[in-house]
Order: C-alpha cells, then structure tokens, then sequence
C-alpha cells in the first residue's frame, strides 16, 4: 500500500475500495467496505436523537487526544447533554492528497477506540480526497443518532431561581492545549486537553435520579457563551461566582499572558448541569466518583426567571453581565 | 449582515449565532439556532437506515445543480438503493474563511429546496470555518436516516440468471458536466449535470411491486465500477451490452476528445436495478413514466452466479472484462 493518500484513493475505484478496507472497515468492524457506505439499525422503540459536527481541529495530534478522538467526544457528548443515549456514530472523512497513510490510520483507530469504550458504534463513512491545498490535511464529520431517554425531566422552563449551576471540571483545558500544540505563541505546557466522551458520567447521574433541569457541553465559546445561549434562549437569570470556578493554574498562567479570558475558552470533555437545589450535594457526590467528574464545582445558581441574562460576580464582589463571545479568539479549536 | 464569512462566524459566539439564524434556520424551518444543534425524531418501529456522504465537488455552481442539491441527492440515493425511505437529513458545512455570504445563501437554499421536493426533513446541522487556504470554498456533509422499507425483496443473494440489467438514464452526464463547468479543457457543451433526489422515482417500483432484487447508485467509478462491485461482492457473472448503454451524444463527444470511458464517469441522478427477468417490462414501463426514468434502458443481464465479474459485449460482438476504476480521473467530482 502506498504510504500517502493519492486523489486516486478517493475516486471510487480499485484504490478507494483498498483505503477503506485496509484501514476503516478493518479499525470499525464492518464486514465489507460495502457494509461501510449505509447500515441498517435497531433502534428500539421511542424517539431517536440526531446531531451532526464537523472537526476541523489544528493540529490534528494535540497533547490529551486527536482529531479522531474528539470526533467521537464531540458528537457523543452533544446527544448526552440533549438528554439521549448515544448508540451510532457516522464518519465521513475529507483527506488532502499527500496526507500520510500511518497518520490516517492512527486517527482512525484513535476514533475506533474511544467509540468502543464510549459504547457507540460506527455504521457507516465515507472518504473523500482534495487536491494539495484543497484542505489542511483532513477533516471529519461525524454523525451521532442516540435513543431519547424516557422522563428525564430535563425541560429548561423548569428552571427556577435557587437551582444551582455545576460545572463537570476545569474550564479552558482544550483551548490552551490546543493553542500550545501550536507552538505559535511560545507556550510550553504539560496541559492536555480534557477531550473525553462524557456518556458515561452522565448516565450515572440519571440513574441516581438527580433532577437535571438542563444540560450543555461549553465546546465553542466556552462555559460563559454557553450559559449566557442558556439564559437568553429559556429566560433565566444566572449568577456566577468567578473564585468558584474551577482554572488550572497552567490555564490562569496563559491565559495572563495571551489577554484570553479562560470563560471563553472551549472545552471538549466538561459539561454544564441546572439542577435542583435539593440535588445538588447529590450531583456532586456523583460526580465526583467518576473519572471526568472528579473536579465538578458548585459556580453559581439560577436567581430567577424573566429576561435572561448572566451575571458574573468577581471576587471583589462587583457583579458585571457576561456576553456572548464577539468576534475571533481562536479557530480551528475543534 | 457582512458580505463575507470570517472566521469570527465559526467560533460560536455571537457571529455564529447570527449566521445559523439568518442563513441555516430560516431556510430549514427550525424554531432556533439553538434547536439547530440536535433534533429529536419519531421514527415509528422498525430498522432505521443511515448513510453518510461528504460532498467537495469542485466548482460549486454547475449546470444542472450546485453543491447543496448534489448534498441531498447523494444522500438521498444511497438510502433509496439500499431500500430505504429517506426521512431525515443533517448538514454540516465547512466554510472557507472569505466565502461569499451570497453564494453560501444561494447554496442553503438550493439544499433546503431540495430536501422540500424530495420529503425529507433537515434536522441538524453544524458550520465550521477555516481560515483562508485551509478549505476550497466550502465542503457539506449530509447524513441521512431513513426507515428501512418492509418486504423489498432486495437480496443479492437472490440474483440468478436471466435477472435483468436497467439503467435508469444516460450514463457519465455528471461526470463530464463537472468537466465543462471547470473550464480547464475547452470543452463547450449545454449538457447538464443528472444530479436529482431519486427516492420518488424508486417509490413507484416498489409500489408497483416490482421484484428488484439489487440496486446501486453509479456515483463515483461509474456504471462500470459499480456493476464490478455487485459481480465480485456477491458472486454474480454479468454480462453488459455495449450498444444498449444509453450515452448522449454531447458526453460521447466530450469522452472522444478527452480520452474517458464514460462508463467510468460519474452519475448523480441515475440507479442501476438488477430485476427477476418476469418483471424487466414493467419495470421499464414505471421508469418511463417519471421524469427522472424516461431514458430508462435495459443494459444487460446476469448470466449465472460464482466467481463474480463484469462482461462487456462490444458492438462488434466481441467481450471483454471491465474492472473497477484504477488510477485517478475525476477528483472532486462530487
């Protein structure tokens, strides 16, 4: 097999049938690179879940994971936080010609591995290859179709004021990882980035009975975009309290010297939970006995309902209304 | 609104909210970008199907179609050939930092008309940026999901000889459209693009109730690479006859001067049906009556099944073995 991908590996013909044999339907466990192009699914009864992201990562190898591993984090965690267990993954890849073979395979058995341990399975891809310079090495869609959960109470018109703000872990990790994998602004760091599927962690919550009133992953834009989407979208007044929220210290210290505010800065593994006041010891116990929770926080609470909006109180004790992220801080996060 | 897309809209805060809104939502008919991101779906009982396709066709705009109506016509046909009914789609699109936000507009719309014509739903979606350089104007990924049709009959494992051999139009239109539309080979044809939806077309055979024991799409390889992929996966000798394949003349000519082999050119609005021989009239008669089958021709037959492979009967009487694409001919055709 020839050690780059050629434009010949995507034109459907004798070498494109070799690509996906050899290294995707080999890495997923199809049976055939026909099998690859559509599947057929059980689903059980009840209401599928659907969603759909492109990663377009830079670089593709970053300390803590890799595209192929946040292909798979990303999709699944966006059908956990919409209150659905995830079951299928779809991939479709875009290659640039020149693209090393060994690299495409390790990014694919990246996105096997996580998939598996995540309890997804992919069901079918596609590849595609451009030219040199039609795109920067490679991008991946993925696809994630889950099963609704049954009577999970999350319905953000339940919010209401006293429910309290949690936050699954350190904010900024994927921004200043992938930042200094870089190696453009002179950062060196043992950060990795927090990209992990968070299926697991939530499922325990749901089968504690903790009343999740709502749930969002703070990928693009971070915990405070998120929050203020959350706020402004269901009409909810949140209040965070900035010592609360929990930073690294190799996060604090780029963020000084870059002038990044680390509540912007996207997060790949963590998720955002409202739930209610009577829970929240409970959702952090649980939490807090997982591996990606092990850091979950207490930031803030729901203080009432009408027009939303979201307050962050300084440790000076000011109080000061966050927005969305403007304008460009960093592409190409995810 | 500003004219063109920066990589400010693609880094979730408020740009990328505005764009979602005004360009994604109000073409696809969801209630909010925020309801954009994921979609729950009621699917009734059974299997579900689900395909993915990523679509770099280069140039974005062609005769015949443009990039956003290829995205729902790939995707809509690969679930149609497997014997699906297509449901649901989701978009995910790559945007080169600088795309036009007309063009972007035009070409939304264009998938959203599509999707409406064809009966299915988009559900999700996502937008990603790149800075300029990184992508080739703008990549779309579309994912289908359908519900698997109850009873087809499609079992390859039933085809026999006898079984007839339609192609539901002319063959390597696409291909050589794509070709003119670049410009780079002086070609000058009126000749435009096959790319359409064909799941209503597919419908009225199996209303008919039309024993079809095989279908496939003869997208990228072409007519000849997708029978090959039939003959050799399942074990079937199929016998084509050269004379029969329907070609216009517009796309002879252009494969004269070029050098191509039109069964080897790319089809975005065609399906080839492997049928039990009693109903090869019937079948033909259903295709002609619809827009997109009227040039549908019978093109060859299965002659026995085993070792699997692909025969073509020249007009001169002589046969010779057709092999899957091998080497590069076409990238970015679709």
């Amino acid at each position: 097999m020839d050690r780059k991908v050629t434009l010949a590996h995507g034109d459907g013909g004798e070498l494109a049938h070799k690509l996906i044999q050899q290294i995707f339907v080999s890495a997923f466990g199809n049976e055939t690179a026909s099998h690859f192009d559509s599947a057929f699914l059980s689903v059980g009864s009840g209401e599928i879940a659907v969603t759909t992201d492109s990663f377009v990562v830079h670089p593709l190898f970053f300390p803590g994971g890799d595209i192929g591993k946040l292909a798979v984090s990303g999709t699944v965690n966006d059908l956990s936080v919409a209150g659905a267990s995830p079951l299928f993954l779809t991939a479709g890849f875009i290659i640039e010609e020149g693209f090393p073979l060994s690299d495409l395979r390790t990014i694919v058995r990246s996105l096997a591995r996580e998939a598996e341990q995540a309890g997804v399975h992919v069901v079918a891809g596609d590849t595609k290859v451009v030219e040199k310079g039609g795109t920067d090495g490679l991008y991946i869609n993925t696809t994630g179709i889950g099963l609704k959960r049954k009577e999970t109470g999350i319905a953000p018109e339940r919010m209401e004021a006293g429910d309290a703000v949690i936050l699954s872990g350190t904010a900024g990790d994927h921004g200043i990882a992938i930042l200094a994998a870089r190696g453009e602004l002179g950062l060196i760091t043992d950060l990795k980035s927090d990209c992990a599927p968070l299926n697991q962690m939530i499922d325990r919550l749901f089968q504690d009975g903790i009343d999740i009133k709502m749930m969002r992953d703070p990928t693009r834009g971070g915990v405070a975009t998120t929050l203020v989407e959350i706020a402004e979208d269901f009409g909810a007044q949140i209040e965070l309290t900035e010592s609360r929220i929990p930073i690294r210290n190799e996060v604090k210290g780029a963020c000084d010297i870059l002038g990044f505010d680390p509540l912007y800065l996207a997060n790949e593994g963590k998720v955002l939970l409202i739930v209610a006041d009577k829970d929240r010891g409970r959702a952090l116990e649980v939490l807090h006995a997982t591996p990606e929770g092990s850091q979950a926080t207490l930031i803030g609470k729901v203080t009432g309902r009408g027009h939303g909006q979201l307050v962050l109180e300084t440790p000076l004790g000011s109080k000061r209304r966050l927005h969305r992220l403007s304008g460009m801080m960093l592409p190409r996060i995810c």
